[in-house]
């Protein structure tokens, strides 16, 4: 079998097991992806996307203010105060690739990189450049603002993956440097109290606990958590400092703030496990799941304050939906499927990974969405870098570090959470190493195999996703499985193996109409198309002199399911018979908004289209033009003409 | 003929005539409401609201800042920075009722407030108590917050109104003191430069200066409008100061800011006439009506910053339609009128009068509404008085100056600009003093008949309601009008006229659907019941068991006109047969966004039901429950369940 290669065991494998997690994730040297989706993206960001983004963070200044800090180079510090977190968000997606692949060349970038970052390291620990070049007795004293809790933390991020991947401490000691500066700085009985603007340190505190066995870092990571909503950080949603935590009943405010801050959060309960610290994430999650998200998995429905909106305002083309925060999302929902091993927050990482992440890069690796709205003009694009360039790295990060998101497992169990071709090896508590190989064209399709190259007693479970609404089929050694099949469950499989059984998993995908909650008014009289996890759209270069916002998918028109392996670098469409309503030219020709209405014209009259659907993350990779996602199910509700 | 008591013509006739405006105003003792709609309203300013609103402004503290700056009372300022405005807009509103009504007791409450704001004044003429009880050292070093030039307009407004109305010159003395000290500290070679985070001084000081003939506050004015968008308020669209008012194209930012702001500035263009200030104004009348405003005449879409929208960000239950604001657009449109007699202008404040003013205050006076939603829940109520209580004493003013805004003249023509019961006297320029007299059910039926009592030649207008699409006719003397009718502008009568000639004008209401842009997506598949000038909404309580958002409204459906004296002071409802498409309670049971879709079930299984609409400016007087403008006039775009 071709396991991953045995000489690179630099990995040092977790020792921490959060007590209050049933699920332990899989390092990322023990599986590897192989297989036609998922493997050839993440060597594009090897290969592609992580060059591209080095050379930009060189361009842009954001290692020259690490050079400054060290006193290599004369000058002012440039650009936002954050920048420093995009170099280490490259670092974390670099050492991610390293942690499987041989790429000697990045490798030796990661090294140069890390020994730039310690060479911006003050004396005493202490390491943002915005402060360290030119103002470090400002330090510590615009933390509402300023985002060094927020940059430590992404430090603290890159300095574990590193380890993890590597095996080698050069970064983790300069972030536990900083750390146990940060650590004798904050907190009752210390010079300062208070925490930062923007949450992202708690995470990577506890990650760094776990890492190095430190429970200070758990500590302090639960401190910055428990002083929340006390005015340290503004009093405000948007600094997520409105109150305290544990009374937070609904995501409001800055939605990637909010969802890093659930992420620690969960991170800090998998540790202390206070039940009222789940109850608040429970609750959090409730209300996200039920009123705050987009059929996308996309979150934070404003523009104005990159914030959640009000239960239900889920507006389509001013939705904000960063590719970040569905990001935060993923992290969160990981972090909550580690403590109790619930399909659902696999679901809805699932759905956020295929549809409002992957939405956030181009097919060719080197263009970002920040922004993702689930109806668009030819003007939104993809770009090649933005001036506060949060979301180009981050997308680097999670799809470099994928494989180790597919599987969990606890003492003798093991979890399938995602679907993608790769083998895997999972150590039980007994000592032994099971050895899997999963096979799937997934997305694409819906039929995995399973291969166990282990022998013995112990459980598997596999996510039976929710939008797999019937008809999953499970098929052992070719003896179908007879028990229930609950979609958004885990099918459970408790037997004595042998080395080469073979599992085999139908899960059937069939495209479909979703409809949305009739308080989510924009989406009245609409629906989006699906087929398995992948959320579709129509874009105007696929309906040539139609608005895609025209055209009405009546209810009872079949939608074709039709393989495409020419088109956007291999995809399934969707294609069904649909009539164009282009709205009365007289709202374009005269500026009123508002007239005595009129009836319809006959149905007859109406030009008869074929509708093609793509999947959105593949959208504005080709010519611009309009996109729609929730599409026209009746005549009536006429969708916007183009407004100049 | 009962025309306004001779003996009370204290009233300062207007002698400046405005260079670039082609009508004037018509003083407001000239004018006498005599109907049965407004003049039980006005009169109900008088006995009901303006003396509860005098113990408010006494309760909470307003006029103990007068005290205390008068040095009468010991302590420190209360309440938000502006909260003498709400004393001034009071002055105001109490003043205008001076002008036309004998009220000794308002009268005296008025000479004792003048007074007493007399009395806080600074000797050099500061008045804002803000800053001059405790805090004097820190006037006009926080123009961008803290509302002193909003404050200072406020109080010259309420002065002009007071000299107009008794002829009395104390509060007149009192504002060009304070307004000479503006005029000394700001401009160009003078202490300060900059103007104020809240326009509204400026169409304060032009009044002023038509008031007194003063060039010096015109030219301050100017100064005011001139110096926007140079950063000295904040630099940005909340304090409409992001860019130079000439170049603005879109209304963003503050609702009550921009729109006090247009105003102004259309008070600038009046005396001044400059073509580039006309063009800027008629570009923002354009975006504004185009694609930024509700059907109500409300405006200002978002919470966040009491702000304009994106065009056609037009939510209808987060709709934020401040009264102030839609005071605000009537203020303008009552400016843009006066310059060329267009009747779109009056058309959009009539709309904005009955369907986004008139909901601010309750039907007995003491209950207001600051925001005026069109679609809401059973919370949503009037209130009796806000911390920030802009609101309620701008409605008092503005409705006790409505005679003032009915009719205009210029040299030898009159304008009928809105329909109330009235009497009326106006001076032409060779001295013929017109006398009309209007009788008329307006706004219930359009009916009008107008007798004219003087002799000569002169040329009337009369406006045709842009609502009135078809069947307009007008009767001289019994003799049908055969020219062209057309909705929408003026119609125009020459002739030499007798005394007791009578008019008669027709304007048919026949009840009718309002349909809005598509781009107005949540409209969309929806449809606002209207009669003449009327927008009517569905209430809760006039459907037992059935949730208003669920109604359809067929489009065939027939809408009858009932007469119902009994109701809500006497109304006209709009009745009909529907159907009511409750949400499948699958949506209510299970906290789910999203779902496969599902076929709708036959038409034939639906209840019908009795729609009863009432006039949205009625809503929320009796007992509490949900409460639309827009309609479901197609099945399918369900609407928004109850969710808690």
């Amino acid at each position: 079998m071709n396991t991953p290669d045995e000489s690179r065991q630099k990995v040092v494998v977790d020792t921490w097991r959060s007590p209050h997690a049933r699920l332990r994730p899989v390092p990322l040297d023990r599986v590897r992806l192989e297989d036609d989706f998922w493997a050839p993206r993440r060597a594009m960001i090897r290969d592609v996307t992580l060059p591209a983004q080095y050379r930009l963070l060189d361009e842009t200044g954001r290692l020259d203010n690490f050079r400054k800090a060290a006193g290599w180079l004369e000058g002012r510090q440039q650009g936002f105060y954050f920048n420093d977190s995009d170099v280490y968000k490259w670092l974390e997606a670099a050492s991610w690739i390293l942690a499987a692949d041989d790429d000697p060349a990045l490798a030796e970038l990661v090294d140069q990189t890390i020994e730039l970052v310690g060479a911006a390291q003050q004396p005493d620990g202490y390491l943002d450049t915005f402060y360290s070049i030119d103002n470090l007795d400002a330090r510590w004293t615009e933390l509402e603002r300023t985002h060094e809790l927020y940059c430590a933390g992404h430090l603290f991020q890159a300095a574990v993956a590193h380890h993890r991947a590597t095996g080698e401490t050069e970064l983790l000691e300069i972030a536990t440097r900083f750390a146990d500066l940060i650590c004798d700085t904050f907190g009752p009985g210390r010079p300062r109290s208070g925490t930062g603007g923007h949450p992202e340190i708690e995470m990577a505190l506890v990650e760094l606990a776990r890492d190095t066995g430190d429970e200070r870092y758990l500590r302090q990571a639960a401190y910055f958590l428990d002083v929340r909503g006390q005015g340290y950080a503004g009093g405000d949603e948007y600094h997520q400092d409105h109150r305290p935590f544990r009374e937070m009943d609904s995501l409001v405010g800055h939605a990637v703030r909010a969802l890093y801050l659930c992420a620690g959060a969960t991170d800090v309960y998998a540790e202390t496990g206070e039940p009222e610290l789940l109850a608040a994430l429970e609750r959090l999650w409730s209300n996200l799941t039920s009123r705050r998200i987009y059929v996308t998995g996309g979150v934070g429905s404003r523009h104005e304050g990159e914030a959640f909106g009000d239960d239900f305002e889920l507006p389509n083309e001013r939705a904000y939906t960063e590719t970040c925060a569905a990001i935060a999302l993923f992290m969160w929902g990981w972090r909550m499927l580690q403590i109790n091993g619930e399909a659902r927050y696999a679901d809805l990482m699932e759905t956020a990974l295929y549809n409002a992440i992957l939405p956030g890069i181009s097919l060719d690796g080197l263009g970002y969405f920040y922004v993702n709205p689930l109806a668009a003009s030819e003007t939104h694009r993809r770009q090649p870098w933005f001036e506060c360039a949060c979301c180009p790295p981050n997308i680097a990060r999670l799809i470099a570090s994928l494989p180790g998101y597919l599987y969990g497992y606890s003492d003798d169990e093991i979890w399938v959470h995602h679907y993608a071709g790769s083998p895997v090896e999972l150590p039980l508590k007994d000592g032994r190493i099971v050895r899997l190989r999963q096979r799937s064209r997934y997305p694409w399709d819906g039929d995995i195999a399973l291969e166990v190259e282990t022998e013995g007693m112990f459980t598997l479970h596999l996510r039976i996703p929710g939008w797999c609404e019937s008809g999953a089929r499970l098929v052992v050694n070719d003896q179908p499985y007879n028990g229930v099949i609950t979609p958004g469950h885990y099918l459970t499989v408790q037997r004595t193996w042998q080395s080469g059984d073979r599992l085999t998993l139908n899960l059937p995908m069939p495209a479909c109409r979703m409809e949305s909650h009739p308080a989510a008014i924009e989406n009245n009289g609409r629906v989006a198309l699906a087929r398995g996890p992948l959320i579709y759209c129509l874009e105007a270069i696929d309906h040539p002199g139609i608005d895609p916002g025209d055209i009405v998918l009546p209810f009872e028109s079949s939608i074709k399911v039709i393989e495409r392996p020419d088109l956007l670098g291999g995809t399934v469409v969707l294609e069904a018979d649909a009539l164009a309503d282009p709205p009365d030219m007289e709202w374009l020709f005269f500026p009123q908004l508002y007239r005595t209405a009129r009836a319809m014209g006959p149905e007859s009259t109406l030009e008869s289209v074929r509708l093609r659907a793509i999947p959105y993350f593949t959208w504005a990779n080709r010519d611009p033009g309009r996109m729609r996602v929730w599409i026209r199910d009746r005549r009536g509700s006429t969708s916007p003409p183009v407004v100049p």
